[in-house]
């Protein structure tokens, strides 16, 4: 129903894109109200009608200023430069006046718009201001009001069955703490418990970075997983050669990833046995590695590496088998976390009968860390899992607002629903432009929608020309991480844009 | 003549510490104004006069907090909960109303004192803000003024010759990053330059976690170095078993640092040998080792690992041995850098000839990363040296305000010369009580000072009843990390509180 709606509104998207000579902007005259033909009432009703192309992107005013930057930060990596002053809601500008609908949204990491009101007042506020001046020692120092913070914000949004945290700066130092938690815990069953002392063997060895202080045993990570660059989460990455080239890594295995075949309805035995098959692999090598995993890791959905997806019954069956071999699942919500699925965390789909050992969370919470609930997971001894900051108690009161934004305009819901009309709306498109649009995946799994292009990274380019920032992932998907606050008029504008690049 | 100035000054401690019904902070009616005997102009006329002590620490109102945040958060490397809305200036507040002279200052990372005025400013700025609320992905989509950011703040302060900057979140990735980058550099000299593709082989075995693509290489850090937690950075940090039980590592080397003999005028030629000892050790590994050291990483003053110091003709020495070998020297000065040791940086002390290959920062800067020099130390192409966030704009600008804070009140200088004045009067007491206070250490390092404890810990615990908040380093280290406005009138109470504490 939603995918008819959506079909029936594809209109040319040069009838959208304004070229005026003024950019649109925050604060600007045009305003969404007159625009959403749904007559659905607009979350932010000063954000701008839609996408203003002024120049080519980028255009000269950037090109310069590229050129100056770069002179001290490497800026080969750069997408658009961006005005930050003048970018608001799902609307990103830069500095020549240039305004897209952003559904990249900094890699999946802006949740509730730019420069969102609500937001906009906590970072001006006295508590915000304290907690960046007088940063803590969280381990050694923490504020009083701190247990505090983290009831109302991180833990008030912590997957069901885990209400302990460890806070942490980004994804990967949250996965890394993660791993560091499992090696523990693992070596502590191995000692016979919290109580039994380390032995001189470990305490010399671990210095020496040598067994069995130092233990031969890893972390099991999927084919085309991503979760991170610094040593020991780039030993769990396999997205790229180009983000594990020179350098070394600990000999960790990987498993098979289910590389599902779409349309998933007209695959259904074949990919059962993908998946029966990829399960059979997790086995074999918890079984027979030759250093034993004490955890696996594994995204909802597979991001940087392609947007895989696997069914609910094979993280099912992939928790059965965590609990057959006592190796604890670790779920990297880093880039599938805080609502863009649909459900707050994208493992509440998988309906598991136990929750997952530990859940690491980054990006759209602006902080990060890792939740967990069986105690044991907390090291024996003080001092085992510590670092100066561990975390950012000013990142953790944003997430906290974030938390009461997400709240107050339900958008975990919107998201569901934004999700459904849009897949619907590629849907239609996939089926008229079948060459252009192929394995479109994420049904029911919010706005976490990606498809396959042949000519994905010219589709990309074309996207900013039509007014629409969008990203990719893997080798040839164009992945959509729209915001939390993305709705159906942008989706019409999206849907809009997305037939002009295809027929272009 | 400082020493004598100070030892004049020794008075019981009880005289400063005001044990009041009233606890003495940000705003009350003491103000330090009076108190200052030498006549000095403080920087904080409204800092509390001295320490207030009213109960045992924790008191019973920390006690409560410390069970509920127990609940969710450990705690039990808690060393004391604050109060950071009633501390100011050198002075850390606690929820029972304690109020303590802090020389720890969240593990040396506090640069111009709690509340400081001028950061409070920025903090509440609107720059502030869109920088909170609108993080960008750096490496994709930088803002347009990111360069100006860069250039009035992180890259003002940037070590002679290393005009180019990386940013990271923490001492940890900070290192890492830069590791990462030392074996980039050395596999393309191995290739023959950066124009040389990656072989097929590096390609394929990269993705299998095996060399050549994750290449048998190491970093050579020394005994007793503490340069991070994560993987990487951990196998380079040799501090205490506790920092390393049960977590997997490289096989990387480790050399011997040099550990001198107090007082050093007493040593010299005794120290001289042992430096040579431990630079022959670098070069014995660097010729031999299985895993062919790409760098040697290490701290100006060896900071965790119990305050080792080590003379510049050592560190001119392994400079001179690096360039021999043609390995990177990285230079760790997240605890030793922005202006506590008397220099901007620590590495200023030494006399280079050339400048390090890369110096790493966090703590006192209050954001992190690695500064470069050699364009060559740029990856040869993009997303090899790449994060979602890389860093945190929020935080670029408060360093930005910290060095203007820096500037404006001449702080490195003042750390200097309060320094040496500090310095003076624990020698005074050293001698006074020599089986106290031991291996005295730091001279002319501004107070980045230090000296050994028979009973260490017990040294700091007595700390608190009388007012002052110390931390310890290494096995029996007592150091001393006050923040840069830390004046006379600070170290005549300090002095005093160690008087006390070693009489006790």
């Amino acid at each position: 129903m939603a995918s008819l709606r959506a079909a029936a509104r594809l209109r040319p998207v040069a009838s959208r894109v304004a070229r005026s000579s003024q950019p649109r902007f925050y604060g600007a005259a045009a305003a969404v109200k007159s625009s959403p033909p749904s007559g659905e009432q607009p979350f932010f009703p000063d954000e701008p009608a839609g996408p203003t192309v002024k120049t080519a992107i980028p255009g000269p005013i950037t090109k310069k200023a590229i050129d100056d930057l770069h002179k001290v930060f490497d800026t080969r990596s750069l997408n658009m430069m961006a005005n930050y002053q003048k970018s608001f809601g799902n609307y990103i500008a830069d500095p020549d006046g240039n305004v897209l609908l952003d559904v990249y949204a900094q890699i999946a990491s802006i949740p509730v718009g730019y420069n969102n009101p609500s937001l906009h007042k906590v970072a001006l506020s006295e508590e915000m201001a304290s907690a960046l001046i007088n940063r803590p020692a969280l381990g050694n120092f923490p504020s009083h009001d701190w247990a505090d913070v983290l009831r109302t914000g991180i833990l008030k949004a912590a997957p069901k069955g885990l209400d302990q945290v460890f806070t942490a700066m980004a994804g990967s130092d949250a996965n890394e703490t993660a791993y560091k938690a499992a090696f523990m815990w693992r070596r502590q069953q191995e000692r016979g418990g919290a109580h039994v002392e380390f032995s001189e063997e470990d305490i010399t060895s671990s210095m020496l970075n040598q067994a069995p202080g130092a233990p031969q045993l890893s972390i099991l990570s999927f084919k085309t997983a991503f979760h991170g660059r610094l040593f020991g989460s780039l030993s769990t990455t396999r997205s790229k050669p180009i983000h594990k080239l020179d350098i070394p890594a600990f000999d960790w295995p990987q498993a098979t990833f289910p590389l599902l075949k779409y349309p998933l309805e007209e695959h259904v035995q074949e990919n059962a046995k993908i998946e029966a098959e990829a399960l059979a692999d997790v086995e074999r090598i918890i079984t027979t590695h030759h250093l034993p995993p004490c955890a696996v890791v594994i995204e909802p959905i597979q991001s940087e590496g392609g947007d895989n997806h696997a069914s609910p019954a094979f993280f099912r069956g992939l928790r059965a088998l965590t609990k057959k071999h006592n190796i604890l699942m670790i779920v990297d919500e880093v880039q599938t976390g805080v609502g863009a699925t649909g459900k707050f965390w994208a493992h509440d789909h998988w309906d598991l009968e136990t929750p997952p050992d530990m859940v690491t969370f980054s990006k759209k919470a602006q902080t990060a860390g890792y939740y967990f609930g069986n105690p044991e997971l907390r090291p024996n001894k003080p001092y085992r899992q510590f670092n100066t900051w561990m975390g950012d108690p000013a990142r953790a009161i944003l997430f906290r607002a974030i938390i009461d934004e997400i709240e107050r305009l339900d958008l975990v819901k919107n998201t569901a629903n934004v999700g459904d009309y849009l897949y619907g709306g590629i849907e239609q498109l996939a089926k008229r432009y079948p060459g252009e649009i192929m394995n479109l995946r994420g049904k029911g799994q919010g706005t976490f929608i990606a498809f396959d292009s042949p000519r994905r990274d010219e589709f990309l380019k074309k996207a900013k020309n039509v007014g629409v920032n969008i990203g990719g992932s893997g080798e040839r998907a164009v992945r959509l991480r729209p915001m939390l606050i993305f709705q159906r008029h942008h989706a019409d504008i999206l849907l809009e844009a997305l037939e002009k690049i295809v027929k272009s």
